[in-house]
């Protein structure tokens, strides 16, 4: 019988910045050490040293860059490996029981698509067991097993999903999510000095920040705190005294101030992929994309036009790294429906805002449209949820819409 | 049901050296290709990269030289891991079926004692259906997996041991080991450049050999051939055409020339302690070395000397890493008997020489002590089997000694 944890459990997950020397590594330790010092049973969650991975990709790609992803993912896993033994042997220099963990040694199960593979399951039985004997527990986070035994990785931003998962599986607290900026902001600071630190926002709206393009966390590890109402707090590592500012974002009801719009979000990720002349006739949609979901690429905006003459054009978006592959297949749909033109447009960028407070409030849309019109910025696409509105616009005005909505949502420091 | 294996399995160990680079790493690929081409089933195994593992040294000594093993167990695996993936991607870029198994994953089990584990059992299931299914198998040396789940490491020359080990499991033909020289020699050629290639010796005289200090062949692994009586070949990866010469490591009645002595062997890796003056009683030999031998230091040469006094002393030499260790576990058992003295030696070395034929001939040890008087060079200790003859000495004679001991057995080339 598993001894109950009756502290709080936290988890802590830190990037590769934060564990990119031994002497960062000591200082993630010494934090560790101080939450620990406060009661509280840690559990820590770490990506691959700065720069490690890159090196694993490079003599990957020096060999043979087609190869299969098993074999990646056995390599590219190692980079983690090693932290977790780093940071656990820093730990217990400094006193501290510990014992790491690979993600297979965790218990993180996943399905078997190696290189983003997804987690069907943790058994944080033995975490728990080490929590209650007072130990830190140290996770190599961006891994997992499949039912074979084979070693998978969980693609990008994976180690947010670790953390967020494992958060889940052990009922934690909170899942602390420690990288290189204190918190989010109501846009990328790097393109808009004035962007504002938010303290609070909503599980709902990260999720969208995060799927628009918003770097600081993950949308799988936000999807997976959504979907199980994880609390998650953004803090920066390079904070030595545990004093600075953070965003902790949580479910609604728990967040006082609801504003209209809480920030802008973009990327430069998605490609733009078009069919035209396909004859219209039921299930083409599912016929057409069903082979690009078949190959494990996710399709993001869509727009599908009917014509006069009965045909039908598809528009949709996809990953840059997937786009060459996506016009493979396209190409070789089009043949089988005679489809007028298969094309591809990669210089363009994605511009969004979100907000909870949109829901109650029309006109939203509208007064974006309006602000990219002011500047003569052409929408390509438009795409709206409950409490998002995304346009697709040409990379190059990217900066300028940014700046702009971010002024005509009132976003600018006080 | 496994499927039969009906081809002639060849396990092949590749060091550090021999993948040492992407451009490295393509050669062993087209030699196993080679091999496969002609109609053998091949299992690989790889050490690290060489370099690798001193990086990950060089981090844990900057985190916590003294930490624990089983962290240090954690880090130090990774460096095979990676080079199983690269060589896989290697193998299947030139069209090769392939899988790589970490050892844990190729089910190699071992004991707890993290940094020197010992196998205990291979289950080759997995790897025989792959090889019924014409794959190369691709497996990480110098590692295993513990009963509790935990990644092992083998120890100095681990890889050694894993091929051999799987070898054994997998009723393989041979065990062929791929260096950076061509076999075995009479003694080492960087130190005698006369020495000569053997061709072919028996495995008792390599065990010899091995634990002697030929560095060729790892000692456990050729322990292991010997007890399940598995052939090994020793040949060098830097040769193209698999044309060169080779040695086979074989039982002695395959071995048609039966020469006096086989080769002279050395070490510098011992080192000497002592301890006097204890009161000699039943037992006393066990309760002194038994706390050494119990912290899993392994115990070379032993000389117990018994006084007029009833007391009596011990000396007796352990591995140079463990010499600290050994001197003050020593130094608390000192105590406790009232020991004289407690003292260690290190600048010696071992110099021996080895053969099957000494068995039938007498006076070979008298003609070693010979050629060392006749070069004024004092003997510490002298340890001797049925076939081989060591001795201890100042490790200033050691290059001396090996010279006229090569010499005076006529083991210089014709």
């Amino acid at each position: 019988m598993v001894e109950e944890v009756k502290s709080r459990i936290v988890v802590q997950k830190y990037g590769g910045t934060s564990v990119g020397s031994a002497e960062r590594i000591k200082e993630v330790a010494k934090r560790v050490i101080r939450h620990r010092d406060r009661g509280e049973s840690i559990v820590v969650v770490v990506s691959a040293m700065s720069g490690e991975t890159n090196k694993l990709v490079a003599l990957i790609n020096e060999l043979n860059p087609t190869g299969s992803s098993r074999e990646k993912d056995m390599i590219l896993s190692t980079g983690e490996q090693v932290t977790i033994g780093l940071l656990s042997l820093a730990l217990e220099a400094k006193g501290c029981p510990v014992i790491s963990y690979t993600g297979p040694q965790a218990g993180v199960k996943t399905d078997n698509s190696f290189s983003k593979a997804r987690i069907s399951q943790i058994d944080g039985t033995k975490i728990k067991q080490d929590l209650s004997k007072g130990k830190v527990v140290v996770v190599a986070g961006f891994q997992g097993v499949d039912a074979e035994g084979n070693i998978t990785t969980l693609g990008r931003g994976g180690s947010d999903t670790t953390a967020v998962a494992l958060a889940v599986a052990l009922d934690a607290a909170e899942c602390q999510i420690y990288t290189d900026v204190d918190g989010v902001y109501t846009t990328d600071p790097r393109m808009v000095p004035e962007a504002s630190h938010i303290p609070k926002l909503a599980l709902e709206e990260m999720l969208e920040m995060a799927s628009q393009g918003s770097k600081v966390l993950q949308i799988r590890a936000v999807e997976f705190a959504y979907k199980y109402d994880m609390p998650i707090r953004v803090l920066s590592s390079f904070d030595e005294g545990d004093n600075g500012k953070s965003t902790l974002v949580t479910r609604e009801e728990d967040i006082m101030e609801e504003v209209l719009v809480r920030g802008v979000a973009f990327n430069r990720d998605e490609t733009l992929l078009t069919i035209t002349g396909v004859p219209d006739q039921p299930g083409v949609a599912f016929k057409i994309l069903g082979p690009i979901s078949d190959a494990n690429i996710e399709i993001d905006m869509i727009v599908q036009n009917i014509g006069e003459d009965g045909s039908t054009d598809f528009t949709f978006t996809v990953h840059r790294d997937d786009h060459d592959q996506a016009k493979e297949i396209l190409s070789s749909v089009g043949d089988k429906f005679n489809a007028e033109k298969v094309g591809g447009v990669t210089n363009i960028a994605k511009v969004s805002i979100v907000g909870g407070g949109m829901r109650s409030h029309a006109g939203v849309a509208t007064r974006m449209f309006e602000a990219l019109a002011n500047e003569n910025i052409n929408i390509r696409m438009i795409s709206t949820s409950e409490i998002k509105v995304a346009v697709l616009i040409d990379e190059k005005y990217l900066e300028l819409a940014v700046r702009c909505l971010h002024e005509a949502f009132g976003l600018d420091k006080p």
